[in-house]
């Protein structure tokens, strides 16, 4: 498996990554309650309220306190108040859920003990999985998808989550791709999700609560060479998922989460390489899962941007146009795919 | 007709906008040259160097021309140099042309000397005009598009400049619109950009030179609710110019130009209102046009976005998303489609 062939080129300094460096002091020196130990323990030892030493450690910890609490009044305003979710009770369509992150996902809804039906062209990866419910289905294609839909509906119950993940990716220019496979590209990556909310967000609007996690990408912001479709469809995603929130601000049950993801170690990105490990470390499928299970399982709508570069992309598109060249040519986002193999090695086709 | 009933409403404080006063400051208080008049008037009054007024003159007219160097600079980075414009051998296809912003764009064009094809579904808005030939053709139709590029490439010649401006609204809620007017949407707003690109581009890369406008929005970054494919694929066409022009470094005379406007007066959008005419003016098509011409004969690529508030739009999505919440609200972008009623009055179907 390429995943095992990956694992083995690894160094001892692969791991290391200013995300994780982020993690450590989120829970140590950035964390509010952290920093009031130290001004209780000089407290402690009988200094001074006046001395400086005091005065500094009292500043850091309020500031850090003063930043957490503007955080949860930040979510506050944005988000109205989270759903109550029953796993035991809700449907999950998972797109795209037969391999990589959809069927990690598929896989834990299905173990703690939700429905899950999963839409792919492929049989499951993993031959098959506890509560998960395979729905042979080509998201790309409505007619398929209302067919499934009634099965799904008549099986499974009405779904109350639906995580639309199915992508595809051709990693050609422009001018080498076929219309084809440029049109093929959009109805998968695009598309699709129009096609799934307009079949499964009036079951949700009925009941009056659901989930919708949007799966875009931190490419959409940028755009890279070699990826303009596919680039363009995560964006149109991004543009899609605020458009969609602002129209369900009057039923507020309804959560939508937005994820943009950096690089992943999934097959569908087999042979990028991205240039620095440290300040864009390649994420593993189950780092996102994470995020995105324990955003559903919060309830709450959100917008999910990992690992730590994907959250300050959005400032690129702010710089000065001669900054913005030089940062993609740093970054290497548009060499990044001269070492794409894709899928399936040499087939440079992508799959669901 | 409908432009006519609107300047009547027109209020003397209409014309009044954020811009405007920017204009008039960018020649006088924040033009560089101007700046240094003040400290050369002093000098002749014979005020001593050391005076903290006369400092304080040459500090800021000094800030001013770094700032000025810095935006040349800027440019010089992000942009290779110019192509040379003749534009009796320009070749111009214009989308969408026969009415609104592209139709002007075409009678410049076509005043001026160069040869202009329009493609449209429908007539001419003015009739005819000198030098724009009329290309019937649904630019979302790919079969349709091939038999017309044949037709100019014998009428008129490979063409140089493609200006990509047909746009369609359909302005409902997602769950609103039927699948096909949503593909139909995507077909003419996104997918044909890929489809006229993909006929004309190779004749640019045979020929060495080139220039392709691609009309964006300012909504393409942000989203609003009743427009979620619109807003989905101006998003996609940014990240599809993004990538493009990094695709195309290797042909330094093929020029990609991006164009992010604000609201437009045009029959796309009639009906709807912005709630500040100062701080987000509505935009004549003139003004557009203006801009884009320059762009297109200074022979520079570049990424045109106005009114002001264009230029500023990209911040909104690095703020807090509590902010983005509130910045939302007092903007109005998700009720400003209320008032919608489209291009023909009640019939909201959109048309090229």
């Amino acid at each position: 498996m390429s995943q095992h062939a990956r694992n083995q080129e690894l160094s001892w300094a692969k791991p290391l990554s200013v995300d994780l460096f982020l993690k450590v002091l989120n829970v140590t020196f950035l964390h509010p309650f952290v920093a009031w130990m130290l001004p209780l323990c000089m407290r402690a030892q009988a200094m001074r309220w006046a001395h400086p030493a005091m005065q500094i450690a009292i500043g850091y910890a309020s500031l850090l306190t003063a930043l957490f609490f503007l955080d949860v009044l930040n979510k506050q305003i944005a988000y109205s108040k989270p759903r109550r979710l029953d796993l035991s009770e809700e449907v999950i369509v998972i797109t795209g859920g037969a391999s990589g992150l959809g069927l990690l996902i598929a896989e834990v809804y299905g173990m703690r003990g939700a429905t899950v039906a999963v839409l792919d062209v492929k049989d499951l990866e993993s031959g098959e999985a506890r509560g998960v419910s395979v729905y042979k289905c080509d998201v790309g294609n409505k007619e398929q998808l209302a067919k499934v839909a009634v099965e799904i509906e008549r099986d499974l119950g009405t779904p109350t989550i639906l995580i639309n993940n199915a992508a595809i990716v051709n990693g050609k220019p422009l001018l080498d791709m076929e219309i084809e496979d440029i049109e093929r590209s959009f109805r998968v990556n695009l598309l699709s999700h129009f096609y799934t909310l307009k079949t499964f967000l009036p079951g949700m609007v009925r009941s009056g609560h659901g989930t919708i996690v949007t799966m875009s990408s931190v490419l959409g912001q940028i755009g890279a060479a070699n990826l303009s479709d596919y680039a363009a469809a995560k964006a149109g995603l991004t543009a899609m998922h605020r458009s969609l929130t602002a129209e369900l601000k009057s039923t507020p049950d309804i959560k939508t989460i937005l994820v943009s993801p950096g690089q992943l170690t999934t097959p569908l990105f087999n042979g990028v390489r991205t240039p620095s490990s440290f300040f864009a470390p390649e994420l593993e499928p189950v780092d996102v899962a994470k995020e995105v299970i324990s955003a559903i399982d919060a309830g709450s709508s959100a917008e999910l941007a990992l690992p730590l570069y994907a959250r300050w992309v959005g400032w690129m598109n702010v710089m000065p146009v001669g900054v913005q060249t030089i940062l993609r040519k740093l970054s290497g986002v548009d060499s990044a795919m001269k070492t794409f193999v894709g899928r399936s090695g040499g087939e440079k086709k992508g799959a669901l």
